[in-house]
């Protein structure tokens, strides 16, 4: 079977399982923001319109300004991107023919964009449930590598790695002329996070990726941004497509920068579903991964592989992403996103249906 | 100076040349379809908002479909891309390190993505005023090249080379085993034009380039789609980052299509409106290159270099397209967008002015 690389657009999951997409269904295989988009976009929607003919401003100035104010860096240490994805490639092409160390499991686009690069990728495995990061064994690992992809916290995990391990990380990679790839994708979502964007001034070697489409929740217009010395920024342009944000990105993106609560209120939402939810597994004997975010890991342990329960959750509506496509996982789990109470309530309800009859 | 690599964006423009923007002006440096957007957009523009929640299909699969009927080929032989620059990077990193053939003057997006890809950039100049493309200057050139840029219509000029000239072009580059690039981004504005599509059956050398930003009107949400036998299409794609055109502009694509008439309609105009002004050119006494589109280039054959006239323009708030960084041209034409009756009418009253103290 030919499985989708990514999650969101269900129907081609259930093409591939050779199923019938259900007209009632919930998405849980995409990560983003149950709140989002916050409600200034929704406004604004209207007035974007006049927009669409106006070509998108190619050096994303006012944008940029609005990102160096938010996050405290300069502005020629930013790069704005079609989303994280166009970030990664880019990165992935400066990188190219060069050995790659990912920590997996995580986002599979690394491997997708180093490869299509000619990179050599190399692998280090965190082990489950735990999934921790062991710097002890990794450290040696880092002799062979040109460059370290880290995603953190960690799709598929959720797991936040301490600011401290990974700043260590980046002292040894620097050691050893290896570039730290730090996807930062959902930080935002963390309540407690220390933020490593002064590291930037310290060390030429790292390079932290950022989305705007998880929390905001708008994938569909697509917008991420990096963070690293300008001489790297320098690089990584050079292989960017003219004017490849588009304008209404732009737009939404300073707008969403300007709305200060929006990001706690997700937090407490977020925190407050993850609670409920972590409990009735908890009490239904499900395994979970240690998120501190807007998804998890989750398994029955009652059984190795997870093929019959997603088989089930699909049959009932429910879209997990499935793990087959993460090395070290390989469908041993099942990734959910946290949704509204209902969508949670939903799937509480028909786990507690599989426990009934599986156990 | 510093100049602007293209058009649009005009306050760049203004600041580099140490002026500040008026309040009131009229942009003729971008070569945007004056009667767009298809009303269509306008009517469906609020239901889009729900649309940005939801990641893209990273397959394009419906635009695609669509696209498909429209010109006649199968859905495998389309990429779609974020604009066709987009489309140009792709390409230029399929030709890394390969020769590269320019035909000049053309689009600045060629040479700039083959450089950053340490490609070799040939070039064959066409002469001014007349532009033609004459296949026994061209032919002996070929043989030093691995890929061929063609623009046609071509930018800046709004030159159509015949049909029958391309196709024996095509034939000579596939004996010499070199790509030919034939952009078409402005090929709907032309009333008259062979489709060239069906040609990418019969040569694996072909690679047709399309917009759609600049008949729809939408350069703000980018949009373009390429043509090519499978195989350099999965070439392609192998570098193309994932999600890499927005849902926005999927949809609006699909809208774009459905309506019959406003390719129609936007023809008539802008072949009504460019007599208007090609009438009162010949008669105040500036040059003009044979354009069949939408843009043009001008000069006043008073003056080598058109630096003056560029000047008194943009303190009159009209805003042409410098061409410094076309080479073949640099500085001595001007490239003017067909705008609106009321903007042309504008373009003629200050041009007129000019006229009466330069001549």
């Amino acid at each position: 079977m030919i499985w989708p690389s990514h999650g969101s657009n269900p129907h081609y999951l259930y093409e591939a399982m050779g199923l019938s997409l259900p007209k009632q269904y919930i998405d849980l295989s995409a990560n983003i923001n149950p709140l989002g988009p916050p409600h200034e976009l929704k406004e604004k929607w209207q007035d974007f319109y006049h927009e669409i003919s106006v070509y998108p401003d190619p050096y994303s100035t006012k944008l940029k300004e609005r990102i160096g104010k938010t996050v405290e860096t300069s502005v020629d240490s930013i790069l704005i991107g079609n989303g994280g994805a166009e970030l990664i490639t880019l990165v992935a092409r400066m990188l190219a023919g060069k050995k790659v160390l990912l920590v997996e499991p995580t986002f599979s686009e690394y491997e997708q964009a180093c490869r299509g690069n000619n990179c050599e990728i190399l692998s280090h495995q965190l082990t489950a449930p735990s999934f921790e990061l062991n710097l002890a064994e990794l450290r040696p690992r880092l002799v062979e590598a040109d460059a370290l992809f880290l995603c953190n916290p960690n799709n598929p995990t959720g797991i936040q790695y301490p600011a401290s391990t990974i700043i260590s990380l980046i002292e040894a990679c620097e050691k050893q002329k290896c570039f730290v790839i730090l996807d930062e994708a959902f930080y935002d979502f963390l309540s407690s996070y220390e933020s490593l964007v002064p590291c930037i001034n310290r060390f030429s070697n790292l390079v932290i990726i950022r989305s705007m489409t998880k929390m905001f929740a708008i994938p569909g217009i697509r917008l991420g941004y990096l963070i690293a010395q300008p001489a790297i920024i320098s690089i990584l342009r050079q292989h960017q497509s003219h004017w490849s944000t588009n304008t209404i990105a732009l737009l939404a993106g300073e707008l969403c920068l300007q709305n200060e609560t929006f990001i706690k209120e997700t937090q407490e939402f977020i925190s407050n579903e993850r609670k409920r939810l972590f409990d009735f597994f908890s009490e239904a004997d499900f395994m979970v991964s240690s998120s501190e975010v807007n998804f998890y890991l989750l398994r029955d342990p009652f059984f190795e592989n997870q093929f019959t329960l997603f088989e089930f959750l699909l049959h009932q509506g429910i879209i997990p992403r499935h793990t087959f496509n993460f090395p070290g996982l390989e469908g041993r789990w099942l990734r959910f996103a946290i949704k509204g109470k209902e969508e949670n309530n939903k799937l509480m309800e028909v786990l507690a249906q599989w426990r009934t009859s599986h156990h």
